[in-house]
């Protein structure tokens, strides 16, 4: 689950002002959409605890589900598009709590009328290509088409359902465990904002957009209990994933900001911009906590996959208070 | 699934010019969006059925999911609102493929900037007072929100996971076969364009929009085997879905309209708007093709619940070139 910037105006009126990832934000979402919901009963991981997706108990083991509406402008951007995002994005929050055999995924899309058909082909090749890189399919969908100025361009929802023998969770980090991001932070953010803004780069500035599912599958299927918590630091960036982890862990987090893996070309579009790569959004990384003991041996299995050679050991969880 | 109107222009782009419902629109996407995702290895019912939605094998029985993105102008209307219409789409795709057991939902919300929180909050209310009805719960769900112009008011994507021992198909419908309908037609399309148009009608013009999920549980339960075929005559209405079900199934209709239930409101409302009821969508029916032996009962036992009071045969399966 992504819950995005919709904060409460004095206007009684949804605003984007506050921008993402924010408490104001948080807050009005659980006001509006996780107190009733969350209050049905439900037999399994749901909408209370705000995770990346449900988890339903089926038999001995869990069927995970997650959903995501996506938009972004370019819908084209270096490394990637709105197709390949909508695909990864589900892929990766079924990924984050430990569903890595997906079961399918389904494809809602609401275009606006006059979208150029070209666009639209590029972009299903784009959907096609990243199911077969995460060796999934899409089982259903659903297109709208809206007249022109009521959708600008494209939308589409993914939802995904995955089987797993054990759910990660995002609260469950313990004092002592070690902070691993999976690689370099802040490509994604920075390649769309450079984008947006037109602006020329040196160097290779481009998103990170990639499934992550067979690279926590070899984790997992390494090491079953070694990852005691995960997410996907997406919206709001490092710094939001590791602060919710932590907030719903009750406990810190000792990060050592050095060890933070950032390209040069994300560094150098970050000062241009004055944007911390720690604060923007992530298509392609995993942030887990790890046993200690377990810590080394999880990077190198990381690191031997193609998605996670740049992967780190950033910090350590510490009692609460302690976080900075 | 629900496929709406996006019929290719000859400049390329998507249009809407030809309206809801027909061939255009079903071979552009077929061409566009069925083409390569039908054509991914899945083992069970998926894109290529372009049916209600997919059917995942699961030990002995199946998993259904279906998704629904839900746009509809007025947001609330005579009978529903934009909430109850997204619950009940998706509860309804799974019950026609005879999938009542729903283990969840999700919920995907895109919203303008500046839309009136207290809108938000009835349709919250509405969702959550559907889902008891349905007896289902979201279980996850997802909030964007877009600058203004960039969508109009609110889109709500919806999917659905259920489970059933048997997949009911739309493609099933043979020689001889019993027509029913669930109950009346037309009342949720044209109580949506009567308010859309500020027309002032005498009676009881509401929409029918209802979770049709308790009525099929009955039904299947009752007698597992008697539906050879169903569907939700949404979208085009009674006339599209017949059309739709005859042509999968390689048979025809014989539609005894004077047996086709309308209400007087309907009646009249469809006369000075100029529409054919047969024509427009209905949000709390089924209909379904019953094994000859079986109508009989199968009325009776439909007609024993509240949303199936009106249940009537209209006609019969009939070889392929016989159809009107």
């Amino acid at each position: 689950m992504t819950v995005a910037a919709m904060p409460l105006s004095n206007s009684g009126r949804v605003s984007l002002k506050q921008g993402g990832g924010g408490r104001a934000m948080r807050a009005l979402i659980e006001r509006l959409f996780i107190r009733d919901f969350a209050a049905m009963p439900f037999d399994g991981v749901g909408l209370a605890a705000m995770d990346d997706g449900a988890a339903i108990p089926m038999g001995d083991e869990w069927l995970v589900i997650t959903t995501d509406s996506h938009v972004i402008h370019p819908i084209f951007f270096p490394g990637g598009d709105i197709g390949r995002i909508s695909i990864c994005g589900t892929v990766n929050d079924l990924a984050m709590m430990g569903a890595t055999r997906i079961l399918g995924l389904t494809c809602g899309v609401i275009l606006e009328e006059g979208f150029p058909l070209e666009q639209l082909e590029a972009i299903q090749r784009s959907i096609v290509a990243t199911c077969l890189e995460a060796g999934t399919v899409i089982v259903t969908g659903d297109t709208k088409v809206m007249g022109s100025g009521e959708i600008d361009g494209i939308a589409i929802n993914t939802t995904g359902i995955a089987m797993t023998k054990r759910v990660i969770r995002d609260n469950a980090l313990r004092v002592g465990d070690r902070i691993i991001v999976t690689g370099t932070i802040g490509d994604h953010g920075l390649a769309v904002m450079a984008a947006r803004h037109g602006l020329e780069l040196e160097g290779d500035l481009k998103s990170d957009v990639a499934p992550l599912n067979s690279l926590i599958a070899l984790a997992t299927a390494a090491m079953p209990e070694a990852i005691t918590a995960m997410k996907d630091p997406t919206r709001g960036g490092l710094a939001s994933a590791l602060h919710e982890m932590a907030s719903k862990s009750n406990v810190g987090v000792m990060l050592r900001e050095a060890s933070v893996p950032v390209t040069e070309a994300v560094r150098a579009a970050g000062e241009i911009l004055g944007i911390d790569p720690l604060h923007v959004a992530n298509e392609g990384k995993a942030v887990m906590g790890v046993r200690p003991e377990d810590a080394d041996r999880m990077l190198a299995i990381l690191r031997s996959h193609p998605l996670g050679r740049d992967a780190a050991i950033i910090g350590t969880a510490s009692r609460r208070g302690r976080a900075h």
